[in-house]
């Protein structure tokens, strides 16, 4: 049971620009701070561009930005729309015969349910919050 | 954020025996009325019975049953114990810089503990209950 490694991703992205709040950052930056592939990263800030989490200053001096405060950026909501399969499990391919009577599918439902409750009661400015200059320092050391 | 295919099939596997409690099973009759792999149950039958959740009699006359009664088979420790990873993100492969100060961590750990305390409320016998008349019907069906 595992988030899939592009929402992670994701979350690290936003993690970084929470903690460098104050200037642009580089997509080179991030891949080299956390020690992961600029490709992945590529397609990963774009997304949060399009789904406006982040937002992108071109040119020579350009780079990457939260699009808001970090107190309003929801971490349920960024994992929602970033994780593309929400299903738990898999009952149409092949399809399962049970699906008509089946209680399974509602109660992984409800128990999904209750993992978002948590994360929806979280912001951005929670992950970064106290720890601003210990990650900082982190993220510098990871380069 | 899925559970894997091996722990969707081993509850597939319980649900079966428990709508047909009443007499051994055999893991060609449940392949045939999922539609699976009658290899993929092989192994995943094999670790229900290490794990107890299963008996299997061998023999001509042979087959598979529930080891306990549906209402003492919780939903949540077979999740637990047949889902191997539940660690939600991979932090250590490659190695996130920011772990020693990581907060996305706990908050992920938390939301999954919500997400096994719904399970944990539950029964195999409470997704069988009212339904088994049903069930039965649409696993010969699928037949």
């Amino acid at each position: 049971m595992q988030l899939t490694r592009y929402t992670d991703y994701s979350l690290r992205v936003l993690i970084y620009l929470a903690v460098h709040h104050e200037r642009l950052a580089t997509i080179t930056e991030i891949s080299e701070a956390y020690g992961i592939s600029r490709n992945h990263l590529v397609k990963v800030v774009h997304e949060l561009g399009m789904l406006g989490f982040i937002k992108t200053q071109r040119g020579k001096q350009g780079g990457l930005r939260l699009a808001h405060a970090a107190e309003q950026i929801n971490v349920g909501k960024v994992v929602r729309q970033v994780e593309k399969n929400l299903a738990i499990v898999n009952c149409s391919e092949p399809i399962c015969p049970i699906m008509p009577a089946c209680d399974l599918r509602a109660m992984l439902f409800e128990a999904r349910d209750a993992f978002f409750d948590v994360l929806d009661r979280h912001s951005l400015a929670d992950l970064v919050r106290n720890r601003r200059a210990k990650l900082g320092q982190l993220l510098i050391s990871g380069a």
